[in-house]
């Protein structure tokens, strides 16, 4: 099978021009097939602010109500996207930016309404590559945006980690898939105080371990939640770096136990 | 040649959600080859006032500082063009929203400074449909948004008119094209005031008559110039029109001398 590269970029990378230029520039160089998958930073928060509108998080999930939907697709789905379309574009990258409803690529249904209500976000239900295969075939780029819809004509804002998951275990039925999770940060730090810190490798039963122990929180969690979901399900390899050190193949390997 | 119908959607048809349903509703029962051009209708506009931040115009044209471009990418590609990818998707229809950055489908020159400065707006340079007419063939119908890229990591703002023409264009070479622009008018008006007086055939030495006799101006006379450059230049068929018109094959009909 050929080797796709599956590379998730977040946080400030996608905020801080630096840094993405930082990781376009490396993102340009890895051979064979790959694909982009980016956050929304604090874009979408900040854009919310100049409207007045108040960003609601739940253990840092956004509550998106019809406003911050539009907000969303807005930031995510216009601003990002186009921006690193563009960025990958001056680097002769052919690059083409999604959202989970271009190409029917990503279905998605609206989370029931449990003790939160997270208002329109979409846990993803069912992947369509077909035409992105092709598309990659002729060395088009993906940039895919954490948007996703319910088929029925709504958009829905799902975690860009779950989107970037999905779509390698998906596309490892056809692809050896290497998956990146990029931000800015050398890796999983086991002290969180400390940035030179990172844990090199990380088996599923660590993570636990550190997880309970506090030492693995936050953001962090369902990161990696969804990166041992890749490697159990057909993904060959998950690392979670950072601009500079994705290239080299350093950051946190996640290994099977 | 197979048939290519490029339905270009603009003013109140983009801004009001029962005009676009019934545009689109109309839309999903063309046969053949299709695609959609869309503009932004006011949303720019509305989001800028929600934002404070100030809109210029000159002669009907946008002005487009930094802060404007940010806006118009937001609204023109993600907004209004997720809008109209899922709305087709829920009705079956394989949408796929692009700007000119995504596969480098058009690119543009920023419009050099004369007695106006328009800011980022651009004049098309160049049209590649190589990725594009691969995925018509895949029954994929692309909605494109107004705005083009420079190749060197610039979004600019280009008008939907001269998108939808400059692209009929390119694509008559490979298909019969036949081009309808779809506002809320039945068609070109001979009397501004009554509805129902479009005109049902215009010749361009028509159209330069009613242009400078003052019957047709403003927003119009721009479309009309690129729907006469389409039809010179290997385009089948140019129709002014409206949602409920479009389908029957009604409204202006520009004809050769």
């Amino acid at each position: 099978m050929d080797r796709l590269t599956i590379v998730k970029v977040g946080g400030k990378v996608v905020e801080e021009k630096e840094l993405l230029n930082s990781l376009l520039d490396q993102f340009v160089r890895v051979t064979g097939y790959k694909m982009l998958i980016h956050g929304g930073g604090k874009a979408a928060t900040a854009l919310a602010d100049r409207m007045g509108i108040e960003t609601r998080m739940v253990d840092g999930r956004r509550i998106t109500d019809e406003a911050m939907l539009e907000i969303v697709t807005m930031v995510y789905g216009g601003l990002v996207n186009k921006k690193v379309v563009s960025g990958l574009q001056s680097r002769n990258v052919n690059a083409l930016g999604l959202t989970g409803a271009d190409l029917d690529l990503i279905r998605a249904r609206k989370r029931p309404v449990g003790e939160v209500d997270y208002g329109f976000v979409g846990d993803v239900e069912n992947i369509n590559t077909r035409e992105l295969r092709m598309l990659l075939n002729e060395n088009v780029v993906p940039v895919v945006a954490p948007l996703t819809h319910d088929g029925k004509g709504l958009i829905l804002n799902t975690n860009a980690d779950t989107i970037a998951s999905s779509l390698a275990v998906d596309l490892s039925n056809y692809f050896k898939v290497f998956l990146f999770y990029c931000f800015e940060k050398k890796g999983v730090l086991s002290d969180p105080l400390d940035d030179n810190s990172a844990i090199p490798e990380l088996s599923e039963s660590e993570f636990v371990e550190y997880e309970q122990s506090g030492i693995i929180s936050s953001g962090m969690i369902p990161k990696l939640q969804n990166g041992f979901k890749a490697l159990h399900n057909g993904v060959s390899e998950v690392l979670i770096t950072n601009p500079d050190n994705f290239s080299k193949g350093r950051g946190t390997r996640l290994i099977r136990q």
